[in-house]
């Protein structure tokens, strides 16, 4: 089969679409025809050499795929599947594999494409939508009623973050940068705010007080990290959650840890592609059952910010770099 | 009555024995003849100015009375409390005003002196033992067979959480200044390492090593912050969970987030003194359920490192800042 493999690590020239061979399902997996494939930050971080397969065994030196999400449908199923048939419109997330015609996935990890969500777009969801959840709602603890605050609101998981908001009853409260407050804004997003270096923290509680908040925002959902770490500390409530599911801003920081103690704040890390398997079907089960109606209802729905064919990967990554997308960015497999 | 009350916020010249107003209780209250009050390092803090008794009201001019728990007999019961007679002996936390002869207490923060456990040594128990189970069990999820590490274990948190962890089942690991390290053994710490500056990390890997851990820490009860911060990050093992219960060391912190993500850490910020009154009635209960019968049984036993008459409050302070006890500060009311 095609697929983008890394030749070392380095710029947009490691990314190299070959043949290689096809992937062989174990007893427990599904073997998925891609039909597309979506970028994540994470790519770009694997491909430089920072966040290497976790699932590779010590001394493999065969090239790695990257690719963290997909949508496809089914092909072949192994002996002990239950669940799923040829033929199923799928998606799912993987730890890589993703950016080739072909890939293998535990059954228990892989997701249903739901009734009314063409298969075509529904590789934008999965990494995202799941992403978004799992910070506001499952840690984060976000309600109807509450407050969240979202960091880089048109990225991807800004994007999904703002609907899931909405969808459960929460308000929510965004910043990005001045040229996307408007795709915020039209996503829902109660108050929208210029990101950093300007001075949020003050709009955002000017905001919340004009709408009857004067304690701060329940839940952070943080994919910056950097000087946004203190400021987050500033604006959460007693008793807050602050997600950080990111750090494009930069992990080493600086912080008054007096208000985490004086307003008992959690604050929580998380990644998801680490995960055991046990835990990632779990939460891949949980999504299902919670989350995926949303799509069928149009409550929810996939931003996608631009397709590319699978040879162009290289100026995917570009497209992903140089940081003007809202929403996600495609790769079309076939 | 008599107590000590702040004359004004500075050194130990403001702590003043005075006469003052007997305390009115309410209908949920119990009225307290005070035998005993323990010294905690908040009252330091509060008698320099940067922590004033949350329960006053504005524009309040009388004096602050310190004192954060307690232990006497009851000497008159509101009239819908229920479960409390007159000569029960009796202990607990308060916001303030235990530095003297009676103070009033709401029936449901009240605690029980378990069976066993003198009333003239009880009043070091309420503060560091609710802390350091609350820490470490309630919010840190220390469980038997997981090891805790706990920073300042001679501290009043210290001991106690030392020795809740040893009764539980758990291991634990301590920190603390060379003078100390024998007090911390004798208290059944499996590990006892030097304080910063020594490199306690790495000792502390080696010894976990040696035990067969080599993931790192469950549950960190950290009381000093500073520098140990970022430490604590690098030893605490992923999913575990770095409970922040004081700042001794400092709150303006650089850390790694890149280690908070990459591990999954919950960091949380608790104190007891500004929770409302449903948590604290709340707390106060489960650890009269879970805890309470420890002493009556032996496996936990307060530390008490030196009693002082309450005349001789301004010595007692003095004894605290030296930073030499082993366990709590007494002092004797009547």
């Amino acid at each position: 089969m095609k697929a983008v493999r890394l030749n070392g690590y380095g710029g947009h020239e490691v990314l190299e679409l070959a043949e290689v061979d096809d992937p062989q399902p174990g007893p427990e997996d599904l073997l998925v025809d891609v039909i597309s494939a979506a970028l994540n930050r994470a790519d770009i971080v694997q491909r430089t050499g920072g966040y290497p397969d976790p699932r590779r065994r010590k001394g493999d030196t065969s090239p790695e795929i990257p690719g963290m999400e997909y949508a496809g449908t089914v092909a072949a199923v192994g002996d002990r599947v239950v669940g799923w048939s040829v033929g199923d419109a799928v998606m799912g997330i993987e730890s890589g594999g993703c950016y080739a015609e072909q890939l293998v996935t535990h059954h228990r990890l892989a997701l249903p494409v739901p009734p009314g969500l063409d298969v075509s777009v529904a590789a934008a969801v999965p990494e995202v939508f799941i992403t978004a959840w799992d910070a506001l709602v499952v840690q984060g603890g976000l309600t109807s009623g509450r407050w969240a605050l979202i960091h880089a609101g048109a990225s991807g998981v800004g994007t999904a973050g703002i609907q899931i908001a909405k969808a459960i009853g929460a308000r929510v409260a965004v910043t990005c940068s001045q040229g996307k407050m408007d795709a915020c804004e039209g996503l829902g997003a109660d108050l929208v705010l210029e990101r950093s270096p300007a001075d949020w923290p003050a709009a955002l509680q000017a905001g919340l007080a004009e709408r009857g908040n004067t304690v701060g925002v329940d839940t952070v959902l943080d994919v910056v990290g950097g000087a946004e770490a203190d400021r987050n500390l500033r604006v959460v409530r007693p008793k807050g959650t602050i997600v950080q599911v990111g750090l494009m801003g930069g992990g080493a920081v600086e912080v008054n840890l007096g208000l985490l103690l004086a307003k008992r704040v959690r604050w929580v890390g998380t990644v998801l592609r680490s995960r055991p398997l046990e835990e990632k079907a779990a939460i891949s089960r949980r999504f299902a059952d919670e989350v995926l109606p949303l799509f069928s209802s149009g409550e929810l729905r996939p931003v996608i910010d631009r397709r590319f064919p699978l040879a162009d990967v290289a100026a995917a990554h570009a497209h992903m770099e140089a940081d003007a997308n809202v929403g996600k960015i495609l790769l079309d497999v076939r």
